[in-house]
C-alpha cells in the first residue's frame, strides 16, 4: 500500500492536491472544516483544526500531515509532535510562516534582502517609523493575515489605533517603491535537495493575486539569480519542506526584497498545474513524503494565470461554464467548488501560449465569464 | 451547484476521471466493486452493478450516469431509462460496445471498413470461414472479452469446441495481415459536435496495449483523414456520447480496418493526460455533461505512453517510486491502487519529448522500475 498524506484544511489548496495523489497512486485524506469545504472529495473528517483531540486522531491514521494553510495553533502542533506525528513542514519552520516577525527577524539573521521593518509596540513606536520612512508605512499584524486582511497601508498612528491596543506586537515595514512582485516558489525535501520553478511575475489587486506570467516576462540573468539564490537560502535557512512560496518585490533600482512567505502550495503557483513538467502540488507531495522531485521544466513558452474571484451573486458559477468553453477552448478553467461571495477565490484559468499577449488575453478572456 | 457525474464501475479508468472532475468543479461519485476499488477516493456507493436496485439508487443521487467499462448487463441499463436516468453513452450506442457481432453488423450497413467477418454457431461454420481465409481465423466471443481474453487465433475448429457449445453464437474475423495498429480518440456530444485527437500508433504484446505513441508517426495526410473519417462515421452512426476509442488496423496495403470500439476512455488515450490540451477525461465529463469540447491541441512534439503490468510480485508499487522518480525526473508516473497482480494494468508512464525517441527512452526506463 502506498502511504497516506493527510491534509489539515480542505480548501482549494488541498483540493488541488488530490488530482496530484490520484496520478503518483497515493492515498490522500483531508481534515475539512465542514462538510461542503472545497477539498471534500477527499474529506474522511470534517472538524476542528484547533481542536487537539480531533487533528490527532485525524493524524494518527496518516503516514505525513501536511497543511493547506497556515492557522493550526502551536498548541496543536505540538501535540502532535509530541505524539510522534511527522509533520512537513515540521512545527520549527511552519512558526516563520504563522508570525511574521519572527520570519523577519530569522530573514535578517540570515541575512536575505527584505524591506525595513521594525516592531511596534505603541502608536509612538508606529509614529517614529512612520517619521523616518518618508510619511508612509505598512502596517501588519503579526498572525492571522491573508490576501490582504491584517495590513494597512498607513502615514499614521492614528490609522493603527485598534492594532496598538492589541496585545500582539505589530509588524511596521517601509513601503518599498517596487517595479513589480515576482515570487519565487520553490520545493524542498527532508534530504535537502530543491528544485525551482522559473521566477513568475503576479499581480495583485487590493492586496489580492489576480493573475502570475510564467516566466516573469526579463526574468532571466540577475533577477532570476537573486530570486532563485533568495529561495534557496530561505528554504534552508527555516528546513522548510514541501513547497515554499517566497513573494518578491523588484525595486526600481534593481533589487529583490522578500516580501512575505507560505510554506505550501500558494496562488503564485497555480499555473504549473499545465504548465510545468510537475506541478507545484504534486512537488508538494513528492517533497512531503521524501520523494525524488520532478522536473520543473515548462510545458510552453509563455503561461498565464488568471484568478477568478467571486462576484455579485447571480447563479452558480457552473451555469458560465458552457459560453466560457465555448469562446475559449484551449483554456483550463478550474472551479474550486466554493460559493462565489465576493472577493472570494473561487477559481482561475489557465493558458499556455506561443506568445504571451494570446495567453493573457484568452485566459482573461475564459475568467470574464465567471466574474460579471 | 454543479451536475454530479456518476461512474458505473470503480477501475483505472473511473479514478483517471477523479482529477479531471476536480478541476472544472464538477461533483463526481463512483459506484464501486468492492472498497478497494482503484477509484475508491470518490466510490460514494460499494454494491453489485449488475443490481438493479444498487445501481438504480445510486443513478438518481446523479444527474448523469457514465461507465468505466461496458459490462452492465442491458436489462439493468433498461431500468435506468425507464426511470428516467440520463446515460451517456445511452443504452442504444451502448450495446454496440457490448455486442461485437452487433457491432460488426452496424459497420458494415455503415459501410466502415472492417475485416472480414462472420457470425459462427457451430464447428463447420468455423472451418468453412478458416478454409476460405487462408487457413487462419480469429474467433472472438461476442460478449464479455478485454485485453485479449476472449480473442483466440485459430486455425481449426478444434481450437474453439468450448465456444461452439455455448449458447452465443461467436465473430469470426479474417487475420488481418497489417503494419502496425492505430487508435482514434473521438469525444462527441448529444448536440453532435465532435473532436478528433491526432491519430496514434498502439503496440499490443499479448493481445495487451504494451505503448502508445502520440501522434502516430506517419500518420498525417491519407491516415489520419481515413482514421478520422472512419472515427466520425463511428461516433455519428452509432451516436456515441462521450469518448469513442477506434481501435485500427493499418494494413500493409496502406488501408484501414476497425479492429474494436470502446465507448469510454481507454488506454490508447491516457497520453493525452499530459499530452494535450484536454485529456480524454477531462473531454469524456465535458462530452457527457454536454459541454463545448476543449482543445486537442498536443503539448509536445513527440508523447510516449507505457503500461505498467503487474509482474512477479516483489513488495508493493509503491516501493518502486523514488528510484523510478530518481531516475526520471521527467516521467509521469501514474499508479491506480491496485494490487499488481501478474499481467494486470496497475499503471502506466507518459513522457513527451522533442525527439521520439527519447520519450520512448525514458517512458521505458522509468516503467521498467516497476517491472521487474
Amino acid at each position: 500500500m502506498s502511504q497516506r498524506v493527510g491534509v489539515i484544511g480542505g480548501g482549494q489548496l488541498a483540493r488541488m492536491m488530490i488530482p496530484a495523489a490520484t496520478n503518483l497512486g497515493l492515498e490522500f485524506s483531508v481534515l475539512a472544516e465542514s462538510e461542503e469545504s472545497s477539498a471534500r472529495l477527499a474529506a474522511t473528517t470534517v472538524g476542528d483544526y484547533t481542536d487537539v483531540a480531533t487533528v490527532l486522531a485525524f493524524a494518527r491514521a496518516c503516514d505525513v500531515i501536511t497543511f493547506d494553510h497556515e492557522h493550526v495553533p502551536l498548541h496543536v502542533l505540538s501535540a502532535l509532535d509530541d505524539d510522534g506525528v511527522v509533520m512537513r513542514p515540521a512545527p520549527h519552520a511552519l512558526r516563520f510562516a504563522q508570525d511574521k516577525l519572527a520570519m523577519r527577524e530569522r530573514l535578517r539573521d540570515l541575512g536575505v534582502p527584505q524591506p525595513d521593518w521594525a516592531r511596534a509596540r505603541s502608536a509612538s513606536d508606529v509614529d517614529a517609523f512612520v517619521a523616518s520612512h518618508g510619511g508612509r508605512a505598512v502596517a501588519k499584524l503579526a498572525r492571522g493575515g491573508y490576501d490582504g486582511k491584517g495590513v494597512r497601508f498607513i502615514s499614521s498612528s492614528a490609522e493603527v489605533l485598534d492594532w496598538c491596543d492589541s496585545d500582539d506586537d505589530m509588524l511596521l515595514e517601509e513601503a518599498v517603491t517596487f517595479r513589480r512582485e515576482l515570487a519565487q516558489m520553490i520545493a524542498r525535501r527532508p534530504s535537502g535537495e530543491t528544485a525551482l520553478w522559473p521566477v513568475v511575475e503576479t499581480v495583485q489587486i487590493n492586496g489580492v493575486c489576480a493573475e502570475v506570467i510564467a516566466p516573469a516576462p526579463g526574468g532571466e540573468g540577475p533577477i532570476e539569480a537573486m530570486a532563485a539564490e533568495i529561495a534557496v537560502r530561505v528554504a534552508s535557512g527555516l528546513d522548510v519542506t514541501g513547497v515554499l512560496a517566497v513573494e518578491l518585490f523588484e525595486t526600481t533600482d534593481e533589487r529583490i526584497l522578500v516580501n512575505e512567505l507560505a510554506m505550501r502550495p500558494h496562488n503564485s503557483g497555480h499555473w504549473s498545474i499545465e504548465g510545468a513538467v510537475t506541478s507545484q502540488f504534486e512537488q508538494h507531495l513528492r517533497a512531503v513524503l521524501d520523494l525524488p522531485l520532478g522536473s520543473t521544466a515548462l510545458r510552453g513558452e509563455s503561461i498565464v494565470m488568471v484568478n477568478i474571484l467571486g462576484g455579485p451573486a447571480r447563479g452558480a458559477l457552473a451555469d458560465r461554464l458552457p459560453q466560457a468553453l465555448e469562446r475559449h477552448p484551449e483554456a483550463k478553467v478550474h472551479l474550486y467548488g466554493k460559493a462565489p461571495r465576493p472577493g472570494r477565490k473561487v477559481g482561475h484559468v489557465t493558458v499556455l501560449a506561443d506568445i504571451l499577449e494570446d495567453a493573457v488575453a484568452q485566459a482573461r478572456g475564459a475568467a470574464r465569464f465567471f466574474q460579471a
